[in-house]
């Protein structure tokens, strides 16, 4: 199976004009336009037993907004592609755009058009586009050697209500409600991410929409420096630790690796980072110095490569 | 199974302030931007034995180019978002690209982004994002009693295609080429719509993706007024007219009811029309009267009502 890396790397190479676009979530275009696009998938991205039709109308759009707030973008309007199966119902996708329309009220955009398809399985592939608030307009290559790694919110909340979901144990039920709720409704960062490329000079930024672990990665790589966080400082909601405790998972292996969390994590200058302070969300993590690569301090003081290999699935199953 | 019709009222009665842009394929938004969007669908809209992977990278994005034609806008920008399956190797991906890379190269437009994700069908939804290049912007609202109803190229050929695509007569094949090709890698009207805006003070146009019928049949809605075409006026190519007669195929019916020809039809002032008369491909079909509803006058002087409803498969099967 060919990965998305490998993927990225041809398109990236039939394009040579394109490059400047194909190293962010979101490309910012003339006029500072800005647009995105991303898809939900039966089978990969959701079932119709677990999941209600406004969830994941929702999700379709919130996901787009995320890769939006990851540069401290508006957005301003969207555009929906649905391919539908023989399954919907006329009821199913009257909630399911209902969860669209819910998503897109809550955040201001107003849907322009789309495209409707016949299919097996149910795509739905939202595309937004809106408007840089700011010249500091985070991108993933901004970090320095000096710089500050911070997150907003919590981590790990999202994959292990993926996996509560999957497994329904009874003794966890006390802990799931929102950390299931967080997977399948997220909440875009819209107005902190606009927040945060308000109050820096330079950020690098993006969504945690596929894990702590790989925003680190990828800042380190595109803005070439290497990037340490310390694993007691990652942010962990209390229902996450305590289902964890009681399951004996590694809260921290969920944080770094479960992806979906559509939290923010950026670099910023150490001048930078009181500006940030207001902010209660916003929590240090971790440093930039040069080299390469992004390693985790775990609390025995030993210091590990960040990898990508070590994915949600691989640990939880 | 719920009608596209359906579920785009659905759409406009749960966005009511979105209502001004869903009656046409393009959304036309400020500063003259534009923005559309397309998916080809495996098993929908093309299958892996009869299509190369460059044809359907091809169409891909000339589908929502012709889209782009039906308003007379310049296309700019590209988000290309594909759900591939386990089936795709890497060089199927490769030249699938390539057919991407192709079209845009073709008509200067720049990828800046898209998305990959893992399905069972393959999905390949594209959004273009352009510029308007007049005030004259080719809604379908725009028609008016005593204008004259015009047509660019040829019609019902891309449906033969995927008819003989799917027969494979070998008596058929003198005149498959042609129609197979307009079929897999049509061409969009890009430069021709741009000259039909600048060279008239009121257009309405579309792209005939879902057929000449349906575009009267849209027109005549949108702008509240009657549309009579004639039916010896509908343009046809020599393959087609030599194919049909050779099958006793009602060549007619398929250029009314076919679909993607991605030829545009439109109407403007019979004063108009006159500056039209230098673009070799547009010809007469018809005529704009008071009243409601898109009818044909046929060749024995009898004048019926065009219904979608005359959709191609139910009369070739």
């Amino acid at each position: 199976m060919i990965s998305e890396q490998q993927i990225l790397e041809l398109i990236r190479k039939l394009t040579p004009n394109s490059k400047k676009y194909l190293h962010d979530d979101v490309a910012i275009l003339e006029n500072n336009l800005v647009l995105t696009t991303d898809s939900l998938i039966e089978n990969t991205h959701f079932t119709l037993k677990d999941y209600k039709p406004e969830e994941i109308g929702w999700k379709s759009v919130a996901v787009n907004l995320s890769d939006v707030a990851s540069i401290g973008a508006k957005p301003l309007y969207a555009l929906i592609s649905l391919s539908i199966s023989k399954k919907c119902s006329y009821k199913w996708l009257k909630n399911l755009y209902r969860g669209i329309v819910n998503c897109s009220k809550k955040y201001k955009v107003q849907i322009v058009g789309g495209n409707v398809a016949r299919s097996k399985e149910i795509n739905i592939t939202v595309t937004i586009i809106g408007k840089a608030t700011s010249k500091n307009n985070g991108l993933r290559s901004n970090a320095k050697p000096g710089d500050v790694v911070f997150a907003t919110g919590t981590f790990g909340d999202s994959a292990l209500g993926l996996y509560l979901l999957n497994k329904k144990n009874s003794y966890l039920i006390p802990y799931t409600s929102y950390l299931i709720n967080t997977h399948k409704v997220p909440i875009p960062q819209i107005k902190l991410g606009q927040d945060i490329v308000r109050f820096t000079k330079r950020v690098s930024l993006m969504d945690a929409s596929d894990g702590l672990a790989d925003c680190l990665i990828q800042i380190a790589k595109e803005s070439k420096v290497k990037i340490i966080a310390k694993e007691k400082e990652i942010p962990l909601s209390k229902d996450l630790l305590n289902s964890t405790k009681q399951n004996k998972i590694n809260p921290y292996k969920l944080a770094l690796y479960g992806g979906e969390d559509y939290q923010l994590v950026g670099t910023v200058s150490k001048k930078d980072i009181k500006n940030l302070k207001k902010f209660k969300e916003v929590k240090i993590i971790g440093e930039v110095v040069s080299g390469k690569g992004a390693f985790l301090k775990q609390s025995n003081g030993k210091i590990v490569k960040l990898d990508m290999k070590k994915a949600f699935k691989h640990f939880l199953k």
